[in-house]
């Protein structure tokens, strides 16, 4: 399809919904410089790798003990923070107390905006609504926010819905809370997987090239994947192709 | 107290979470503009405190069937409209087909702001966050937002919290989601009702100066309550008291 034909089918779109961590804000940078910072001597890629790492497993845990009955929804910062504990232990960091620790999980909250994203932001909010969609808190997704003055026009987080994505209730949650079809909302992320359950739910989605999401020395897959909506090379690449 | 001493007391705020209607938005002028356009002859004015005053009894009434298990939370949108059907029937404006009363209900989601609210809130917004708290739901308090440049950090709303102001859940929410005391947070609005029900959570409270909330012939009583933080005539008093 040409940029042209694209927009014409994308006519009705009203909601472009952003995966975050990997998609617009750095998290392997940002972890590693801070981790490096607090921990002299660390090798922080393989702590930022490690941490993030620690992320989906986290999740399934509270999903499965919500479905179980056995417990409650968890906010990211507190999943970060029990991760944090053993891979600072892995890493043989033990000298940090609980408010350096504190400190250190806070590094999520304080994500350098990959250099792209906040000008596509802003183009794009001339024309769509541009929320976050991601599992992230809503404290850790404001602060960033403001840190790198990322132009939502709102903070939506897996925290609104009380569940992670990929579960359904986030994606169709956001058309619900701006009262629109599915097909009205777009994802756009950097994670195939993302993608994918997103289209499930009758969402369009666009893919965000992040090579180097896992580091300079780590060049990650990012050949298009016939069934997106759309595929940019960065959030400028995407307000290009909207016609914003 | 003098502003210093005011100042000096409030070193640890961090969040300023703003009630909507009325504080921030006139949501006067602008439902009897919107009603006047769309039901030529009506008394625009009546027609907005008519609707207005469907409020409260609505929030309430969901309220208790939440408490006897026998109801959901619903958003704001779908109260307004289950209001409107009312006051049309009452104002004997049977004419509206449904896509006009949809239309017509949007009206809550362009309301004007308050001439000082824009340049207030973007002075606030250099030291502190500030976010919405309000019994709106996210898709109207964003789209308000967006038509109005209103710059919040993050908007968050009755849909949240899964109860409306005056519940404890909602004033006690935005603590919790930026993970401050209640006494980090100071709710700021037009109604010392909500004010007093934010400080016996423990938040502290901004009155701010709305006296043609009803209307340019129906000045409100302003005057301050000694049980407030602060007292403001506008939003860029406040900031004024806050040295911003």
């Amino acid at each position: 399809m040409t940029p042209v034909q694209q927009r014409a089918e994308l006519g009705d779109l009203k909601v472009i919904a952003f995966d975050v961590f990997g998609t617009v804000v750095d998290w392997h940078t940002g972890i590693a410089a801070e981790a490096e910072r607090l921990l002299p001597g660390i090798d922080g890629s393989a702590f930022a790798l490690a941490w993030r790492a620690g992320y989906q497993p986290a999740m399934r845990t509270v999903m499965e003990r919500i479905a179980n009955g056995e417990g409650a929804f968890t906010r990211l910062d507190e999943l970060h923070l029990h991760i944090l504990e053993g891979v600072l232990r892995d890493f043989g960091a033990t000298q940090l107390d609980a408010a350096k620790k504190r400190a250190l999980n806070l590094a999520w909250h304080r994500l350098p905006a990959w250099p792209d994203a906040v000008a596509g932001l802003s183009r794009l909010k001339s024309k769509y609504i541009v929320c976050t969609l991601s599992n992230g808190n809503i404290g850790l997704l404001t602060e960033m926010a403001k840190n790198a003055g990322l132009p939502w026009d709102c903070v939506l987080s897996a925290e609104v819905f009380k569940a992670y994505k990929p579960d359904p209730l986030t994606y169709l949650g956001v058309a619900a809370v701006f009262d629109v079809q599915p097909a009205q909302v777009m994802l756009a992320a950097a994670h195939q997987d993302d993608l994918a359950a997103a289209r499930a739910c009758g969402l369009r989605s666009a893919y965000i090239e992040r090579p180097h999401e896992f580091g300079k020395d780590r060049t990650k897959d990012v050949s298009p994947h016939p069934d997106n909506t759309l595929h940019a090379r960065d959030i400028g690449a995407l307000a290009d192709l909207l016609g914003c």
